[in-house]
């Protein structure tokens, strides 16, 4: 297994994440560039000026993902693709997605300098809307691409202001009128993409970087507790119903399974009580619970593991699952391709699995796909806050040069199409 | 013990809390007549056209207190007094505190038609906002007489709309200029209150009416724990400091106190978790606590015990007493001669203690006070579906009478002053 890398240059990292977190900026490191914003596509625009100064060939497709590609040896390979995405949360900081396409240009430029040709063209990709806060699902461009029959049911989801995602990408569309259209789903060798790992673990490791082997899977569930109010002074404990106190039995139990796993990821994130009032018994709570795992098996158990609970607990309790996405695994020789190099950069010696989701997630069963994760202070992302150092940046481009570099066929050739 | 009641005129309670009921209805049943509105004026104007009609002496104090006063024989001796409120919570009912005053009105009637004579006058009683709804505190009309130096900071109390509880009052007065001032705070030989029991223990033990031997104690906390927001997908459990989890601790601990303590009155009434998000980590709770407790000494205990729990559990909980009520003790031989009636009228045989607050309380250390309850449908109250049935209302007057020919000396002198 080869770990050649390509030389990476910090300070050009820096300067073009800085140059980017200007578009759509508050306050001093604050980012608000929700998807199909002026904001996102004048962050695309920035990029096809880069692109078309090194005349790559850009293109565009129906849901507005942007393709720059770099031609490789051979014509008819197909192309690794290397990304992530410019859109932000309204509260975003300069890293989560920005900092995938930075180290994909950075990748290209590498190359560049060092003329060194690929068998593979080399597609950098920017999707559209993955973060998911203007228009759901979140990953539509990825997913999209991955499947190019929810082309449909993706045009009509609406902001909150009513806005269509077709009336929006109409907007883009005209103002990106020069660039070349090209069909949805066009297949990839390979796709990888680093990103900030928006979890405490690699801090707490003293590592600068790590090989990602999949993304957990997640069900969300909405439970709905009943009790029955009543004044606070006047109800014997043996007479009440508390919401409250079936509430805390039942993430008694979560959080009790939670301390037992080292994998699993149980978060009741939102909870609202009623009347919610000092004086009166709790009559009814509502809340969430967010479970994470990164294996299919132990995720198709909760259901049931769910359903006993509550019986055990309280016929008063409903729930009600309302999202369910399976895991994703990644290629296992890309994966491994970028544990040696992380490995031989300060990296963590066993591949994490994503806590959160990222275009790779919709794309791991479409090509062979693998990320790259860069440490990141306290495990903070989606606020102003959110910062990795230029030397973690820099590390993390290394490790997805290690793994570009085996899947175009430039080292060793490990991946056919 | 005497336990020689008045007869008592069924339809002729129910026939005046429906004409109460009128003043400030909403749908079918319920009342909005909060503290010093134009309903509850209109309901001292239906009291005071009764008592005129009658020739009872009706006086006004400077908190809105008003005093119906039918003479007794022996001129110099202090009266007892009657009585209870005449305002409700936005969202009331027919009974909670109309009840007090329309039995009041029915003793007076029944002792006219007796032709008894009283050796100690008797006076009727409308203290002004009992629920503290539209200005706090509650109990402001009972807590002034009975110390009337918190005048001037009662008359500066506001409502939502910034209207001072002296300027409310001026309306009130100008309205009653015809009704003759009294002094605040003059001396009762004992005070008795008629009211609905707000809890379901009288229901639950299928009697009409019960004792009560003093009103619980309160201690109130704002209780504020601290955590770190954080991904629910990356955040493993070991690295989590999720303020929720916390609460569930802290909250397991009370309810197991409440479950083993039958007089305990443990309530989590409010409870806020930020940000309230599905996917987030909560990084803050804040909730109230509200314990009541007969014992004074058990009551005095609750700080120094919750302070050793919060210690126990985490140092990112932070607790502050918001408010601190001691216990109330009725007067042992009132009580006594109210609980002999009770027994004898389909009542509890043993007293009750109050969980709710009420102007005996204000009042207990002021004089003699003691209470009747009568059983109320489901427990409920400040609900337009609070009910109680004119045959326990009636059987809670009887009582309430025992207790007034006792305390008045018409049938046995046990009370002096």
């Amino acid at each position: 297994m080869n770990t050649a890398m390509l030389p990476i240059n910090k300070d050009r990292i820096w300067l073009r994440l800085t140059q980017l977190a200007e578009i759509g900026r508050f306050g001093e490191t604050g980012v608000d560039r929700q998807a199909l914003t002026d904001g996102d596509l004048a962050a695309k625009r920035w990029l096809i000026n880069w692109a078309q100064a090194r005349k790559y060939d850009v293109s565009l497709d129906a849901i507005g993902n942007v393709f720059v590609r770099r031609q490789g040896l051979d014509p008819r390979a197909l192309p690794v693709a290397v990304g992530s995405h410019l859109d932000t949360e309204p509260t975003g900081g300069r890293f989560d997605g920005a900092y995938g396409i930075v180290a994909g240009m950075e990748l290209l430029d590498a190359l560049e300098e060092q003329t060194t040709a690929t068998r593979r063209p080399i597609e950098l990709v920017v999707w559209t809307n993955e973060e998911g806060c203007r228009f759901q699902p979140g990953c539509m461009g990825s997913k999209t691409h991955a499947d190019p029959r929810l082309l449909g049911s993706m045009l009509t989801a609406r902001d909150a202001d009513g806005l269509s995602v077709a009336e929006a990408l109409q907007g883009h569309d005209n103002a990106l009128e020069a660039i070349p259209r090209r069909s949805l789903g066009l297949p990839f060798a390979a796709f990888l993409e680093a990103h900030i790992e928006q979890g405490p673990v690699l801090e707490r490791e003293g590592r600068a970087v790590a090989a990602v082997k999949g993304v957990q899977g997640r069900r969300v569930y909405s439970i709905d507790i009943e009790g029955k109010t009543g004044h606070a002074g006047t109800v014997p404990y043996a007479l009440r119903h508390d919401a409250l106190e079936k509430t805390v039995t039942f993430l008694h139990h979560l959080y009790t399974r939670a301390a037992g796993d080292d994998e699993i990821r149980i978060t009741p994130g939102r909870l609202i009580i009623e009347p919610n009032s000092p004086s009166v018994i709790p009559g009814r709570v509502r809340l969430t619970i967010d479970i994470r795992h990164p294996d299919a098996s132990t995720l198709k158990d909760i259901p049931a593991w769910l359903a006993s609970l509550v019986a055990s607990i309280s016929p008063d309790i409903s729930i009600c699952e309302v999202d369910a996405t399976g895991p994703a695994v990644f290629d296992t020789t890309l994966t491994e391709v970028t544990r040696l190099a992380c490995l031989s950069l300060s990296g963590l010696d066993r591949p994490l699995v994503s806590g959160a989701s990222h275009d790779s997630h919709a794309l791991a069963e479409f090509c062979p796909t693998t990320m790259v994760f860069v440490r990141c202070r306290g495990g903070i992302s989606h606020h102003e806050d959110e910062f990795a150092s230029p030397e973690d940046l820099a590390a993390g481009a290394s490790a997805l040069s290690a793994c570009l570099l085996h899947a175009t066929g430039t080292a060793s050739s490990g991946t056919s199409g």
